[in-house]
């Protein structure tokens, strides 16, 4: 028995539900749980099936195929570990916490490599010996670096970029290279406080609440589709400092459960949004 | 084009939600939103389906109870505005909450009647032009109480009992007569504080955390199925007193959450806990 | 014994707490709770100092004087109750949270009037025995029309007004009039989604958080200093316009605790801050 | 400059905060915050004074205590960094984010040595140059499987004992050798499922939340003063096993932020309560 997640991302019609779950019935595939969602004004439907089974992809895939409207996208996955390369600059919380995780089991995924733009993080990696890539940006170009780190980053052919905590603006055709793969947390509850200093910005404003968002990154900055978003509760006697020490569990928690989310299957790119089936 | 919520609760099988999702889409009828669940322990499946369409309700059960294994329950219920009595002593922010969301349109839900055991909350109910019973248990027989109260309940034929800090216990046979079908809100995060005066041994033990549950009412005093919990922080300048007023705010938010829920058909009993499709 | 809270807000200074608790000891007042803030970067001192005793206002304001530094603002209020006017259009949400509060005690405040510019409330104020003035703003100049709100405002000397959904925008003239003394319920979580249709624009956006600001009212739309806020959580199945159904709990809550805290001289207006004593 | 608290802890009196703000004055050091309580049922006074300036402990002290009624206690603490000895069993995920946390910097506290009854955990808390000594509980009785603990523990004269899900329930005697300086997390929002299994527990009642306590070891089994407590949404779709899983995020927060207040000196014991300033 194996199991797999079947993703359906279509335009909306009749009786998709029972087309789609009756091609399930048919190849003696049990569903484990389904999850779906039409956006009534786009037209769009979404569909997460968890399946458990004997599977043949191919006639399976033909099958579907056949009954789903032009222009549906569909992706039938294994339930294997995906493989992450993480991106750095010099703070280890983000990065610690999906270290300990992956380190303890309680995220199922392969870090291949973490590539920062200063040295500061390599011994923290090394502990866990995953190879740490110091790629300084001193003395080039934006292009030049970026282009060092996509060199880097293809040779480990990860499934996803995760930005934790990595402290440079990508180029549009850094971000073009790995569409819809790279994921950033942006330590503060978007759209609020975009670009830099947040926390600053937070400050300044005088709000009560502080957060984080983990979001996939676009062209726009502090613009890609949203996964995962929380906050916390601060009052007038938070400096900017503090704001930042007390922003750092947020930030990690929301940078990991979006991370699962992810590795999970349970996330569709919907245009500048997500559909999260949690 | 009719709107109406397809309830199944039935033994687990192979190919439910095919066969059912199947038999909405012979029927024309469009599936707006479905939820499931299969409780793997007990080997039970929870399907919320809301449909649109033109219903045959006859041809459409029937076709369904061929498909559904032995010891299914299904409910094909529309959308019409339920019937609720309300039961109260003294205080009234639960009530003035769910009067106010009645008022203002938030809740689609008629209030047949509110009955107390006290004068106190008649002027309030009567501002909203909604009968008003106060039924005083002095002197009487717990069971004499509670056949006046029945008597004025059936009067109205409620859907549900609502329990809006109503301070009596029931007895076995007047939950047995609503059965699954009185909500109580208790003022603790369940099961800590069973009894009386949860606030005061919430003060007594120190805790950081208060809450409130929403729960549906069976023999065993605060031990029915859970519909829905919050908590609110609290620190050790809380006396018992500012405990009960802080804990004001989340009883009625906990319980009008729950009976949304209920309302639109949301929440199965399953045993002693309850599946809540949100 | 009577109660009063001194607020102290002054340059700061070598041995305030001192000095004051100090003159407070001298007169046998008694605290009750005393809360301080330095801000360091402003160099500025806040004390909330809630007395109980016997009061000789006079000569304790005097020998207060003497010890505070040049610059120092400090008022001794007592425990009364305080006038509100409440300025509403169309929702009811806010309006009800407060009129039910004040009904059961659970806010102590007078409620002198509520106006609208729209008749839609007036039914649910007149409940409560509570003036409601609609003072339409159709074929009025924006001038006018506040000229006419402002008059039957100060017939009634209210000590705050609050904007209880009230979904114009006011004049610098009619803001400068009641300077620091109007509290604004906006729904978002500012500085996210200033100005019109913050749920639309958060529909828009894709959040994965919706939330509700209270504060004072400036000059700059949505940018007076903020008093309390707070958040739920959201996904993509909702729409901009069950996002603003599920947003009114939130509002309401977010909206009667600043003013429970405003009422209880807990606030201090900072610049464009606050400093709340909770 | 030093910085030292000041702790004082003492019958309730007139005139205490400005007794004890006034030495502080004489004596020069400035006040950088100051937190107090009363306990009115109590009668007991809680001060907790942050100071900065030159230092004369003696002359300072004894000023404090002539002017302090009897049975006053009071400690003035220096901000040098806490050692303190982890005791864990085979669970990571508490352990990790200390360890983590003391790495960054997040946490300045020193963990002098980490013992388990298990070997499982040496090879993570040896990455960090820590010492690592499983002391197995295999054939001994329980008080010869504590007195090697003890000896142990004795060797790194510790501040605080943290069971960072150590799984074992400690005796009177070893509680009473350690008294107010062990501290624990207990995986339920307390007194919830007190005991084993709390997530087992939570599955068979059908909470909504679950939670997780922090709390100083006594005598009675997860009776200890509770330091800080928080909780997370889980509804009918987790098995105790998710619910595990979900929980481990909230359990190591909550630890890591009533080790914090601990350390900071923020949380005073106060019978089988804690009065915690943050």
């Amino acid at each position: 028995m194996e199991k797999k997640i079947l993703l359906t991302d279509c335009p909306d019609d009749k009786g998709l539900i029972a087309k789609i779950t009756n091609i399930c019935y048919k190849h003696q595939l049990n569903i484990i749980k389904n999850d779906e969602f039409v956006d009534r004004v786009e037209g769009r439907f979404f569909m997460r099936t968890a399946l458990e089974g004997i599977f043949n992809d191919a006639t399976f895939l033909e099958d579907l195929d056949m009954a789903l409207p032009q222009g549906a996208e569909r992706r039938l996955v294994s339930a294997e570990r995906k493989r992450l390369v993480l991106m750095v600059t010099r703070e280890p919380h983000c990065l610690g916490d999906i270290l300990m995780k992956c380190y303890s089991g309680a995220m199922d995924v392969e870090i291949a490599a973490v590539i920062g733009n200063h040295p500061d993080l390599g011994g923290l990696v090394e502990k866990f010996d995953i190879p740490y890539h110091c790629v300084s940006a001193q003395g080039l170009e934006r292009f030049e670096h970026e282009q060092k780190v996509a060199t880097l980053v293809d040779k480990y052919t990860p499934d996803y970029l995760v930005l934790a905590k990595y402290m440079r603006v990508l180029t549009s055709d850094f971000v073009a290279r790995y569409s819809g793969r790279i994921i950033n947390i942006h330590h503060s509850f978007l759209p609020a406080f975009i670009g830099a200093k947040p926390y600053q910005q937070a400050y300044e404003r005088g709000v009560k609440i502080i957060g984080a968002t983990a979001h996939f990154v676009t062209d726009d900055l502090d613009e890609g589709p949203i996964i995962e978003q929380d906050v916390i509760h601060v009052d007038h006697a938070y400096s900017a400092e503090s704001m930042a020490d007390a922003g750092r569990d947020v930030e990690k928690l929301v940078l990991t459960r979006a991370l699962q989310l992810v590795l999970q299957e349970r996330v569709f790119i919907h245009g500048n949004k997500t559909v999260v089936f949690k």
